[in-house]
């Protein structure tokens, strides 16, 4: 796609076709500027298939507030639609709409709460409650849908990763695997869940993080193509980077030539007063080399140098390195915690995709309509109960326990406030034998989740910085119970009701059953 | 991210930093402007876990090249790098460098080879040939492979999907689950592997493919809050869109409901002399539901009537419908193939993110260094046979049986011509015992498959229009053995090596291994 398309196909036509033909039947039915709201939430966790995750880390707000701002109705766009025909040749989008959309086809009626980027979010929760006319409420769907599955998905891979590398250096490295330009969106989401730096220059400069790398395979093949050896690639690379000297060593043989090589490089490079970084590991067992690969560099004098590894690793690989090392490091006379505590992970394909699990389920459902002076929920009744939707306006409230930790999200009508409660009954968003009811001394904080970001049109909300985000991501995950938090099998958070508002979903589960008998 | 940031995170930077580190350590040693190849190739099909593809569908490549064109060094790139601090604070990239890359950091020297998109490509079989001076070459990689892996992968879904749908109408739909803008990238990979539209606007509206698309259930849902019915709700759908009437019958209950307030509207439109469209079925037994749905339809005298199917599909799911609708529509008195040939797949998550298996894992590794005159085949001699590449300048065959199948695609030396054999022989890439011969009779046709595409920095290849480029798949897939295009355990399709390149590819890892003991 050459760059003047890129306008049209990820500006405000970055939608569903059908948000547009549904927009031209409200505007048909002159309910298009009816007041209504819907609200973004994920059904379940991402199930890597042997493993699940217990919580998720919210990312892409501010990318997609950036496409809010920008994305509007432009001459170029509604040319094209006033061109869509339908079976019979004739227009599918007729004049008056199409001058409806010219004059009022922007996101300035619609206001947006949103739980911020880098918080630790649950299953069933609102993340994003969107008010405004119908229209344009609906037509903004898909891009916002797009903007935060997608980085949440991989802000919640980096976190698990993070985890299983006990919150070593992690580094993004899935440029050339990721999903197109997505790729970017996926860096970024990957620095706010867990990753310390990406090898991905262009976003790394945007976000204002130094890019890392160093060296391919291909230049030790260069150089041995060329009659030089690779001992003789890596003294030209300490030569040009004598400060920044990190060898991948497995050209050949990990060994018998790559650690060899690179220790001579290195007491060369002390020699004359520099310090060499360290070395990676991109093939083979990687726990045995490192251990390995440890004992050289430790023997050698060089035992603060990092062991970079990488090669399709993900949290659960990193899992098993750290255990195998843990049972294995001794017998080789090196120490576990001293080699786990220089390791650096580059994790590529498997962070950037989010393998087993490409995709967050995240929807966006109608659940109110203001009409003849109030909000009206909305339910949708084919649903079973575990999937039906929590109706109406509601707040989100984190409860946390007598250690700190967070205990339970709550939803409460919006004229509810729990810190005002003595006692706090938290009921089971659809099972009526499931309760919990917790007292005042039981509970240390009560926070509420949700901020105006977006009221009437205008950006009220100020973006926090991406190190502001990593640090909101580091305080919740460490104040998750560390069932929750666990990589494998994690313990199910409480996502609960108030009474209030489970009352209120029955009753409507009931009128709306009695109305469609 | 906001559009003025999108040119230095998508143009040239959208690489890795160890490209850059390379380029100036080749700069520093003099061997920059050396000339190598690289060729582009993927080692396996993409495993989805209980199925794996026989053989891919190649895309990305006009992309590719609308990147290069418009990729290079301008001022805020060269500032930034110039900006770039090693570990001790000092600049990682020198003056006389950067200014080397303002005056030649384009893609003028590169020229490139490569396989046609839509054409079926197999493993272990160069893609995509670059040859040019070592550091554009070598920075130019990580955005080729994004491009190609991606559409590639998607491409690839696509055709198996539209396959397994006996190739009735298949609807992309994943716009809100694919990876940020990287879901444009994927929606015209879909429809050069198989899609026949989307439902994304924009991307369609570029490519020149109607977008498609009807209503989601919040407009019943918005309809039932404001007091109305399941039904007025059809009837406004049908009133604003007479000649394309879709209804989605699964909000209330699809039996009772959906369907028959679907057919009371198709009966008014038919009044007024409209044809109904047919009907979308997103959950439930889609099987199932689809007999009771064409059964209710055929009586009320809408035989021809689509029925569209979505909800989480994929090939197996669809191959697992239609055998379930073979085997129980007789039951009901409906015509199983009848059924299937009003069927529409609309499919979303599992197209855009290649559900399964979420990467192809491409990889661009050097092959040969172009040195004193001649051109120096490069070998990796770390990877076990299997993996070691084919080394050197390389022609790409494909060599048709009696039937006129494609039976293997053969790698031969660039002054090779199979189409000048007798008798071919087909070695195996890596296993001495296992080999073919095939003589003149037994083959119908020997056709080149890498094209001249890019020379001296021009573009010198006439770029196909995704029609072409579909036809080109058809044709290709048409022409695999039933065993290669099978969905699950597909039959492992041949790549050879003739003769020659067998013996140089034996000769260099003898000398490789000679030189690293």
């Amino acid at each position: 796609m050459r760059s003047s398309e890129r306008q049209i196909a990820e500006g405000i036509l970055f939608t569903d076709q059908y948000q547009l033909t549904m927009a031209q039947l409200y505007y048909r039915m002159g309910l298009h500027e009816k007041r209504v709201q819907f609200d973004h939430f994920f059904r379940q966790y991402p199930d890597y298939g042997a493993h699940q995750a217990g919580y998720c880390i919210n990312a892409g707000l501010e990318w997609f507030l950036d496409w809010m701002q920008e994305a509007r109705f432009r001459e170029p766009e509604l040319e094209y639609l006033s061109k869509q025909t339908g079976r019979t040749g004739s227009p599918l989008f007729a004049p008056d709409f199409l001058d409806w959309l010219r004059r009022h086809g922007s996101f300035e009626g619609l206001t947006i709460r949103a739980i911020p980027e880098g918080r630790v979010v649950h299953a069933n929760v609102p993340l994003t409650v969107v008010q405004g006319p119908l229209a344009m409420a609906q037509i903004v769907e898909t891009s916002l849908l797009n903007h935060l599955n997608f980085q949440t998905l991989i802000a919640t891979k980096a976190a698990r990763i993070h985890d299983s590398g006990r919150g070593r250096l992690l580094l993004e490295f899935g440029l050339r695997r990721g999903h197109g330009k997505g790729a970017n969106a996926g860096t970024r989401a990957a620095l706010i869940g867990g990753a310390d730096f990406s090898s991905n220059v262009g976003v790394s400069h945007v976000l204002g993080y130094p890019p890392k790398g160093t060296h391919a395979h291909s230049m030790v093949q260069l150089f041995m193509s060329l009659g030089m050896s690779e001992l003789e690639a890596f003294r030209a690379y300490a030569q040009v980077y004598p400060d920044d000297c990190l060898l991948l060593v497995d050209t050949i043989d990990t060994l018998h030539s790559g650690i060899p090589n690179a220790i001579r490089v290195f007491e060369e490079l002390r020699r004359k007063g520099h310090q060499p970084v360290g070395i990676r590991l991109d093939s083979g067992d990687l726990a045995y080399l490192s251990i390995q690969a440890a004992k050289m560099l430790d023997e050698a004098g060089f035992p603060d140098t990092s062991i970079v590894l990488s090669n399709d690793l993900d949290e659960l690989v990193i899992l098993q390195i750290i255990t195998q090392i843990s049972q294995e490091a001794p017998r080789y006379g090196v120490d576990p915690d001293r080699l786990i505590g220089r390791l650096v992970y580059g994790v590529g394909t498997r962070l950037i995709t989010s393998w087993g699990e490409p995709a967050l389920g995240g929807v966006y459902k109608l659940v109110a309509v203001y009409d003849q002076g109030r909000w009206i929920p909305a339910i949708k009744i084919s649903d079973s109960a575990a999937k039906t939707p929590n109706p109406g306006h509601k707040l989100v409230w984190r409860i946390y326990d007598r250690r700190g930790n967070a205990t339970a999200d709550l939803l409460s009508l919006d004229d509810e406030d729990p810190r005002r409660m003595d006692r706090l009954v938290l009921r089971h968003p659809s099972d009526p034998m499931m309760f919990r009811v917790l007292s005042r001394e039981e509970i240390t904080e009560i926070e509420p989740l949700l901020v105006d970001v977006w009221i009437e049109g205008k950006l009220v909300y100020e973006l926090p910085s991406i190190e502001e985000i990593r640090a909101q991501r580091q305080a919740d995950v460490a104040r998750l119970d560390p069932g929750v938090r666990r990589l494998v099998n994690p313990h199910l958070y409480h996502v609960s009701l108030t009474q209030r508002l489970w009352d209120l979903k029955q009753e409507l589960l009931r009128s709306a059953m009695d109305k469609s008998r």
